[in-house]
């Protein structure tokens, strides 16, 4: 606390992110990035955009990233204006939050979700109410129905569930005259995306991220997909804030990224493969796996607590994601790796579970 | 308008950036790029990090900055705890307005001066009066002690006027109970900077770019100094906005190019030297030219129109800026160029005054 401090410091509740080890050697599961590198297009495209010495540098980079934006309505099938990108989807995420889902109505999102959520709302000043997941923390649509403003991850973080896009359209339709944000930093992954609901629904807004689905997450590169009103209020929010909030190199690296589909798939089929191997493994050892579509499983072990299972993973080198929250603090939360690295958690897991009952 | 748009978007007034030309072969100089290259350094350290095919990008970067932070803290003979780290100084100082000098005040600021400045407070919601500058806009400090927050550029943009370090320190002595923000954008172009202030004043914030003085506009990496309570309230900011600002190749170039020290120096010397080449000639024509400690000049002639001036010299494929705003909407800012671009601008100058009289 500080006298020079405006009334809103103090209460806030910053986000905590996963730790970034600064000592190598770790198998690092804890804040799903892919285990792959990126199409290697991206490391070209940056070369090329850096030119001889860096000289490019000196020039600020397109505000409005025109090219990176084209990229992306041309994959997703849509025009330009129905596209935002932002530094990395947390910045886009926290413009919707500010010019969209600040309303007169509290705002819904799961009780088990993605953690900024609330950190959000107490720096915009948004009321909000949580929605208990169901059983097994399923995402009920039935429970967002009555006619209000609604954040949902689809899939969900960090549990790893989704819903279809039929229920993301009948959420739509339920809450017709409140912002709708579908966050889908984790949909590459096998879930359905809500992009091609955009062209009908006004309230939907779409975010995702280059950070997983890309391997892009030392780039900072997210994006909305919405009609224009609903892209017009995050660009009068970005330019009321940082105009250029993407480097000259993030926006060629991203571009080169989404550019590569063929390299996209092979990694994301990796990924998904290596999940189920991996989901298999740890149901083998006696965990209760989520049925994911995300690049994480989210797991508990009946006999061991799962901070005390954290602890020992660390121990051993290897860093997974626990959150002392309620309803999920037995529960681990597990990038899904290599296949070398998901055997490596595989084997410790297995000696730990042995050893050391609860 | 949309009727999905929070309350606070409508009332917005986006600030609009200097144009971004996407033809080629303009002589731009309307946004104060440095018009020689960064550090060959900055290069190098990106193409390090960026590791074989760019593998290092799957990972997130570091979201303290911590190496960034101890290189700027060296170069400044500050502490790490004292730096903070943004996505450009805008960024940064959109943090300062909502952390620090949205006070019960009203925040005070010059009349003419970066026009971000409106923006941010009405993002904010800060109450605010403008100070008018003095005589050929000189900064007067006698006009802000009477105990309000406070923010200045020093030098001034766009006037390029400078004061000195005793002046800000006696700035901060006269409104010790308040946040003062020195927006030192330009600073190294030969005014006096307010860094060696922090020690002895809790209520100072000193906010830099590279952009400008370490020819890296096109990474977005800017930064404050200040005692560690007012670092605090920005971290907290960040911590609730996006706790990842600054991709690795920003951070890695960034700090490359503040440990050049040395290339540094020959680059501010040179554009030292062109300006004040640019401002004898410019002089020589009939121009005023205000007498400039930043990477600009601020003119205007007595017998022709700015606007009128600034349209004659984009028909030549020289492009300047002018604002049309009380007070300078006869005047121009023109980037201090390479002594190439300086005389192009010189030469089509001297043609557009010689034939096209007011």
């Amino acid at each position: 606390m500080s006298r020079f401090w405006s009334a809103i410091v103090a209460g806030l509740s910053p986000y905590v992110p996963g730790e970034q080890p600064k000592i190598g050697g770790l198998v690092k599961l804890n804040t799903n990035e892919n285990p792959y590198p990126p199409s290697p297009a991206v490391a070209q495209a940056i070369g090329a955009e850096l030119g001889t010495n860096g000289q490019t540098l000196r020039l600020y980079p397109d505000p409005q990233s025109a090219a990176l934006r084209a990229a992306i309505a041309e994959r997703e099938g849509l025009a330009s204006e129905q596209v935002f990108v932002g530094n990395g989807s947390d910045e886009v995420l926290a413009f919707a939050f500010q010019g969209l889902l600040a309303q007169s109505r509290p705002l819904r999102f799961p009780d088990v979700t993605y953690s900024f959520y609330p950190t959000w709302c107490r720096l915009y000043g948004i009321d909000f109410e949580t929605v208990p997941l169901g059983e097994g923390f399923a995402l009920r649509v039935d429970d967002y129905t009555g006619g209000a403003p609604v954040i949902l991850p689809n899939p969900n973080a960090p549990t790893g569930r989704a819903i279809a896009r039929a229920e993301v359209a009948r959420l739509c339709a339920a809450n017709a005259d409140w912002p709708v944000v579908i966050d889908e930093a984790y949909v590459e992954f096998g879930a359905e995306t809500a992009a091609p609901l955009v062209a009908s629904h006004p309230n939907l807004l779409v975010v995702r991220t280059l950070s997983k689905s890309h391997a892009l997450a030392g780039l900072r590169v997210g994006y909305a997909l919405g009609q224009p009103p609903l892209v017009e209020a995050l660009v009068r929010l970005k330019d009321s804030f940082n105009s250029y909030p993407l480097d000259r190199l993030a926006q060629a690296g991203a571009e080169a990224a989404l550019r590569d589909q063929a390299w996209f798939e092979r990694s994301r089929d990796a990924v998904v493969a290596n999940r189920a191997q991996l989901s298999g493994e740890l149901a083998a050892l006696g965990f209760e796996v989520l049925p994911s579509l995300a690049n994480f499983v989210f797991a508990r072990h009946p006999a061991h607590d799962g901070a005390a299972l954290a602890r020992a993973l660390r121990e051993r080198g290897i860093v997974v994601r626990h959150f002392a929250s309620p309803r999920i603090e037995q529960w681990l939360r597990i990038t899904v790796g290599t296949p070398q690295q998901c055997a490596t958690l595989v084997a410790a897991m297995r000696e730990i579970v042995a050893t050391r009952p609860r």
